[in-house]
């Protein structure tokens, strides 16, 4: 565990990057950590995250009551606060919206093809949560179902979240939403996308079995008409049988790494 | 209200975030600040935004005479003096051609559509003024019917105006302009929108009272088929109803926000 | 004129500009200072233009020939002798490679369009010089025909060349090319340009004599079709009557500007 | 050659450019460089390439066996290794994933037309390698045909790799291999490409020979209608015959470049 002061130190360097990177305007975005079981440090809100002094921070307990700070805590603490209540392996959060990236979630595309080995390896696939008034408990609703199984999602007509077991891999799956989101793109403006392929993506399990870097255990990203519009939602139902082998060795994995 | 010296410091500064941001080229653009009731602080011409100096800026009064300082005035002091004149709440302006936003206003179109929800919170919809000559009075006219409704206008064939309660703000709402601009192309480029729609923007409404960051009054954008020109999407067709009742509820607030 | 000290400094910090923007890549781009009548300031070649030292420079006499320095001068000098000879008017060349108005020259399309009111007044139009092997003669005859009439020119699978009275001015013509490109790029990708009309480009004359910014006295671009690609090199045939009495109004200030 | 520790100083100044760039995200990409016929220096895993320290490095054999350093080497020596291998000319290798080109490998397209001179003069083609797994012998595998004749490799659904006499000289190939695709990305936009033909082609050979910058020996990209698929505009069909010859050049060079 972080402590205190490093954290604070942290949530305003990489609130500044998430500014410098374009990936927030104005007083958009918020950034949390989980200091311990009954303390949260969170950004304030009414600020811009590209100029946040640590003193700026605000700790709150699980339930959302201030513990401590003069400021009042992100809008969007709830969402936070979901998190760390569903994902006990998660330590951080990140909400930022990063412009190619918030362009697929206002065009109702998820970022779910499998066109970059490293994305892969690192975030599986990143789903599209449904709207969700911001502020309410109508969010958290819609991110519900999708926490536990992905470690990064678009949220429609808003933006992106991400987590991990500290700031920085929150942080670092931002980019990599953001990175694959412009790589996606290109390949829409050259009006051709070659994806990986059944065979190729069960090699890249045991790949991401070794990796040291970021990994995910998300379910990948395989059969999507995602481009047509066709069975929004119904994604993952009709998964091919090597997809559910694959999902069962991805879980195996994640509960490893959850008890590290 | 902030001093002479930390507004110069403020525009310094601020100029060089449009520079680097590539909001501006050359010697393009303009801020200021309203000091009083008889000196608003300006940017000179001839000089490029991303290298000023405090000592390089003008003081004018209402009526564009210059006060104090050695250089020329902004060009287009006439569109802040009518802004000032027109709007008692805002005291800072931002004048740029961030290049994604004046794509929108080269092409003829608006920023209107629902597309981020905390952009509809912080801005409402960012309307298109028509083409006026800089520098002539005609560049006022364009914008005088806009200007008492919304707190960013695009101008035809020509960039951005934004305007608020401090140049913070003010300069703020010029990023989620452009911000939002690159969104909405990701969006144009893939060839699909999801527009928020009629509940969803009411609910919007409620937020955005309780909501402790940048606002915006404005209109919300409804119906709007600015594409397809045709409208085949007929979902804004039904809509005029809520309409008049959130305007009528926009306003109010508006008033309450400007007594402030 | 400038100190050969000062525009050394000059060019090593407008050099870092250039590359910190990607508007070159590797060892691209090449900068020069005319510091009399009888000795050129240049950049040596084979070196990053984003990390150059002020001692790195060569001095070149009007005909190329080495008068000071240890290292070779760019490739590229051929064309910045060029531009001074024809361009009395002209101090300082920046030739570099920003990826937008490059592309825009591998499509072989000018940038000929008036979508920007601030462009036509500080460019006029941007006029696309075909294909020369670069470091011969060859390269030279393209641009020799547009040099008097523009003062930033398109060069055909290559890049583009700006020229001013002093080194910021030059490199602040690349800005406004690039940023200009990045708009129109827009508009494309929008499909739908607005281009401004016959007696808004006239208004815009007046303007232009007010104007204490950058100004260009070149043709500014009107009738061409330049999409459909129909008519290539023929655009400045046609030019209706307002347009001839428009180019004289446009050369007697040239005149004027250049005696200063 | 360099010695340890300026490599290590370079490796993290470079590192940190290819992040601020974009070029990585998160822990992505891995540089290296040969310090002597029996050491190389090499980045770590598990770490972002934008905030290293020298003492994060690690040295390998030409077997891949770690001969000091704390941390785990990269899982991607092995593409570094054998073009170390392949390539007695070459002493340093960057990998990274700049989204455009990065785009092109994950669309199927590789970067061979001839948009732009001095592409064509520093690296000829960039062609795109099939897909293997990374951190299997079957990367390898991909590269191995592709790494004698080209300094810069596309990846498909994956990334870049260049390489060059230094680490300087392989880093400002994937600015070229970015900054290009940026431009030919920029073209299809435009829908248009125009392309150096046969002739002008054979003309850059001569330049490139004078040329003192980056230059490569790599066949250029000739008859590859690769947009269309289907060939529409014949150009290219006539030109074996100068291909051939121009290869014939082209390998005649390398040798002696190689010599040096």
């Amino acid at each position: 565990m972080p402590t205190d002061r490093q954290s604070r130190r942290e949530i305003v360097s990489l609130g500044r990057a998430l500014h410098e990177r374009g990936y927030v305007a104005a007083m958009d975005g918020n950034l949390s950590v989980r200091l311990d079981r009954k303390r949260i440090l969170c950004t304030p809100t009414s600020v811009s995250k590209g100029a946040m002094r640590p003193s700026d921070m605000v700790i709150v307990d699980p339930e959302g009551r201030r513990l401590h700070g003069r400021r009042h805590v992100s809008s969007e603490i709830g969402m936070h606060l979901l998190i760390y209540r569903l994902r006990p392996d998660v330590n951080a959060v990140v909400h930022a919206h990063p412009p190619t990236a918030t362009g697929f979630a206002a065009a109702g595309m998820p970022l779910n093809q499998p066109l970059v080995c490293e994305v892969v390896i690192g975030l599986g696939s990143i789903p599209l949560a449904r709207y969700g008034t911001p502020g309410t408990p109508e969010l958290a609703e819609t991110l519900e179902p999708l926490i536990p199984e992905y470690d990064a999602i678009l949220m429609s007509n808003h933006g992106v979240v991400s987590y991990g077991s500290d700031l920085q891999h929150a942080y670092m799956k931002m980019e990599i939403v953001e990175h694959f989101a412009q790589i996606a793109l290109v390949t829409h403006l050259l009006g051709k996308q070659r994806p990986l392929e059944g065979p190729q993506l069960e090699k890249l399990i045991v790949a991401r079995g070794k990796y040291q870097g970021l990994t995910s255990a998300a379910p990948l990203p395989l059969n999507l008409p995602y481009i047509t519009g066709e069975g929004e939602g119904g994604e993952s139902r009709k998964r091919e049988p090597e997809v559910a082998s694959f999902e069962g060795v991805a879980r195996s994995r994640r509960t490893l790494s959850r008890s590290r």
